[in-house]
């Protein structure tokens, strides 16, 4: 997959066939701006490579198609979730606080809310978004979780505990609806924790 | 407000000033399946007021400014959520499993669960939207409900219990992700019942 064009110094110039690790990164981060600020309907893969300034050739050969490229996209955004099996191994002691302060301290920070929010939106507006996110990211994320769990049905019980979180995203930073929007988020922790403790280790 | 034109029977003609409750009624039914089907951002008063078979100056005289008519459209959606304070009203024994129920059973109906989607797509995609729920609908029901509670911070507790209804009707009716799209709805019942109800009677 190397032989396409050889690797040069400096920014590529557009309809150049550039390639290598550099490229495809920057394809990347191109397809995350282009999803998160345009949404899944309007993104293109000729918008991404116009943006990457590459060839959209050279979009379709390391990606794929359109939602091939939006799964690599939001796989990036999914990064800090990915932490949370390692969370999960440390024990179960106390679990539901940690999760809660993990996922709140995520939608806290804006660097990794925006692709997330731009992912919600996504899946609300376009079917074919909401089916890349189900099949490719969410369904292998719950399962990952799951197997640390000791819980019948646990896969079901990782995603309850995920639905609440992403139900406290919803009204807290999306409708920004108060009390929950202003709450201090110690206080949002401190009452859903034993809710996630629940679900994750109570049979 | 009933002066601008003779009320008459039958389809009221294009371009007329047809008024009274029935004209009324049909803009907010054309204004729902408008904003349902095209979203809040390409919904607009001339639109509605050509589904209606009306002047748009009627649109403006019944409901004012397209966030007007939007808000009137949606607190229509609402209206099974507004049976909740008088749910509460029987009683806080066995408040939790009642409301899951009661809740599901609306996201269950396909008739009232389009115009929610709706409404959580306009929410997402458009600031607007977002203020117009979050002001004249939200926060109106969610003070009405926690008139009924006995819990410190009364509205927070509500605000909870409907983020965690949200959140599982986001990932089972939007993005349909397994187990929570394919489980039965008295399982999830089941496990969300002693959520609902410490939030809502625990201090």
């Amino acid at each position: 997959m190397t032989d396409m064009a050889p690797r040069r110094r400096g920014r590529p110039a557009r309809k150049d066939m550039d390639s290598g690790p550099s490229a495809q990164q920057k394809i990347l981060e191109s397809a995350r701006a282009e999803f998160a600020e345009r949404g899944y309907d309007k993104t293109s893969i000729r918008g991404i490579a116009k943006a990457a300034g590459v060839d959209p050739a050279l979009v379709h050969h390391y990606f794929g198609t359109k939602d091939e490229v939006f799964a690599a996209a939001i796989e990036v955004s999914f990064e800090p979730a990915l932490m949370l099996p390692a969370l999960l191994a440390d024990g179960m002691d106390g679990i539901g606080e940690r999760l809660a302060r993990y996922f709140i301290g995520i939608w806290e920070n804006p660097v990794t809310r925006a692709p997330l929010l731009a992912i919600m939106r996504s899946a609300l507006t376009h079917d074919a978004a909401a089916k890349v996110l189900r099949t490719f990211v969410l369904r292998r994320l719950l399962e990952r979780i799951a197997e640390e769990l000791d819980v019948p049905d646990p896969t079901f019980r990782a995603e309850l505990a995920a639905s609440h979180m992403i139900g406290i995203a919803f009204l807290r930073y999306v409708i920004k609806a108060d009390p929950l929007a202003s709450a201090d988020s110690e206080q949002i922790v401190r009452m859903v924790a034993p809710t996630l403790q629940r679900y994750l280790t109570e049979s």
